[in-house]
């Protein structure tokens, strides 16, 4: 391999496969970012085993030569020295050459660099993946859905199936589903697929559609999506995002919703939030987050939180609406602060069954979203 | 104490005060704020022994009334939690009232808080200092010399007197040093104060002074410094800022400097520390930071670092003036960086005794800083 390379592509691909990279991994071939050169371009790819990123940097684009490609060839090159020495070298052109035993020379500017590289044929190869099934969604929407839900995935190992989204598409309705058995989160979204294409507990790593969502450009961009037996691939302009399917079955939790409710509210999305912000701040000192919330004679409801150390503090809220009898709850703060970051409706509804039931969060604006937060057991 | 007062006042002193706080602190009465309202206005204290900061606001200031007293008095309220709700209060108007067993109420907006107060009289007296002689040194100033000093300051809690930057005013000649024994910073400064004023030894944590520069504001101040016995105050608009000196005395350094030098280099600041970056890049990753720097034949020098497992890194720099002998040096790149950040001179004057000696910065345009690394003593 020898080739000269423009800096700008290099580095954004790296910066995409980097994201692949696992600082913890034991097998010392996937510390590095493998680069396959022909004279159709360079691809990298790196793998963590359980997510697998690839970016293409094609020879010409728009009539720009990108990649000028002497020899064509391959070489594993450790990733993290690379992926920070590349954004620092001093020209905007890059040469590279690989010698015996993968030995790569890089020059850039009045720097010289001899990296030890690894033999590519050691690199795992990528799942390969039928592509007939192919769901396609706008950038930004997905990129709102991860957000709007992997925040309620479970942090707890124990249950691996819990630290997943849930994934359902069905009659063109595509839905995710997260829940830690505490709180739950889901969007659904309506999508112009053709209809005959289906599918039903896909569960995949809240923390891989986190890195998924960093690398779906800001522009407007489409995101195609192909589910295989135990892999999902993501084809982002020219990445390529591989994630496993986690193995289990996700638990059904449609019965936990309940559909009718004793008391209803409408509030002020802002300033539920600022309220119970600050409710929190003395909650969090307790170590238990709990807020409580009531409603008052005046058509008011109430937000508070106490500690013994620190003291108390009550907040009143005026409600858009309120329907149904009186109401008393305690719940997780930190929970409710995290549903409300992500609801971009101005005003939001809330509907209880009682103390001691699930409390269900919909923004006014927007059917499709859902949260539940499970209230605290207390004695008062 | 009963008081209104405006938020935006009060939280910018208790951002100041809050940085005398400890989270380690094993004395309950240090977790607090004391505040002590009369017809004045309101003075916040905050102390972890080492340092304490005082802030006064003003019962009124430019004809705005920012404190309405109707009752003064002081409390000593939990700083973690008041400092994080005071920001958060939702009205520009703050009422405070403090009731029996210093339970405080404070009110804003619909927010009510009940804050369980402490004892003010188990808060510690701040020491008495004598102002008779006072430095006054403008704040921006002061500020470039903490950060062009105190970067060099021992880690290492086994020589205490090292973890400080030690102070010398001499002939109106103002003077820090720093050192961990391996590099060393210095930095002098012209004042106009009396000529009798004078001191020596005075040495002053490199983190207190590392907090106190974040207290000094953009804008054109001046910094009153009065050094006492045992402390130094800081007075700064209308805080006030106590500061520990550091127990023991300071080691000579004035005779490891070298005067004369057998290899003389000026070097573009901004080149060598492009470059000592990208070979800190691969030093780093052998933990050992060494970099090796070498005069070439062709008047060029090259800066150089290796490690077994990932390559070589070889930068070539023109130097805008060589003189004396050749040579081939290594050192802790980690410690070059460092005197480069706080270099800015666009040149810089290095000069060298041998391969053995202390290497000696200065920048050129700045006759009154001076920074010292120790060589490595490599085998090759």
């Amino acid at each position: 391999m020898k080739i000269r390379i423009l800096k700008h592509d290099l580095n954004e691909s790296i910066q995409h496969v980097s994201k692949a990279i696992s600082s913890r991994t034991t097998i010392p071939i996937l510390t590095g970012i493998k680069l396959d050169v022909n004279f159709q371009g360079m691809t990298l790819t790196a793998s963590d085993t359980d997510i697998s990123i690839q970016a293409f940097i094609p020879a010409e684009d728009n009539n720009k030569q990108i990649v000028q490609v002497e020899r064509s060839g391959s070489v594993v090159l450790p990733a993290k020295f690379f992926v920070e020495i590349i954004k620092k070298l001093p020209s905007q052109e890059i040469e590279m050459e690989v010698l015996d035993g993968f030995q790569t020379l890089i020059r850039s500017g009045s720097t010289d660099i001899q990296m030890v590289g690894m033999d590519p044929e050691e690199f795992p190869v990528l799942p390969s993946i039928e592509e007939d099934q192919i769901v396609t969604i706008p950038g930004d929407l997905l990129r709102n859905m991860i957000k709007g839900t992997a925040f309620s995935i479970s942090a707890n190992e124990t249950s691996p199936i819990l630290t997943g989204v849930l994934w359902n598409l069905n009659d063109s309705k595509f839905k995710f589903v997260a829940t830690d058995r505490h709180r739950l989160a889901s969007r659904t979204v309506g999508l112009t697929t053709a209809e005959d294409i289906r599918f039903s507990n896909i569960v995949i790593s809240g923390k891989t559609l986190n890195e998924l969502s960093k690398i779906i450009p800001d522009q407007n961009t489409h995101v195609d999506i192909v589910v295989a037996d135990n892999q999902v691939l993501f084809k982002i302009d020219r990445v390529l995002f591989y994630s496993r399917i986690l193995d289990g079955t996700y638990p059904d939790t449609s019965k936990i919703i309940p559909t009718t409710y004793k008391t209803e509210l409408v509030l002020d999305t802002k300033k539920l939030s600022d309220s119970i912000d600050r409710a929190y701040l003395l909650s969090r000192e307790e170590k238990t987050n709990i807020v409580r919330l009531q409603t008052m004679e005046d058509g008011t409801i109430e937000i508070s939180s106490s500690s013994s150390e620190l003291g108390k503090v009550t907040e009143q809220i005026e409600v858009v609406q309120f329907t149904g009898d009186p109401l008393r709850i305690s719940f997780n703060s930190k929970y409710m602060l995290d549903v409300l970051k992500v609801v971009e409706s101005e005003q939001l509804h809330i509907g209880f069954t009682g103390a001691m039931s699930p409390i269900i969060l919909k923004p006014v604006d927007d059917s499709q979203s859902l949260y539940l937060i499970l209230p605290y057991r207390t004695t008062n």
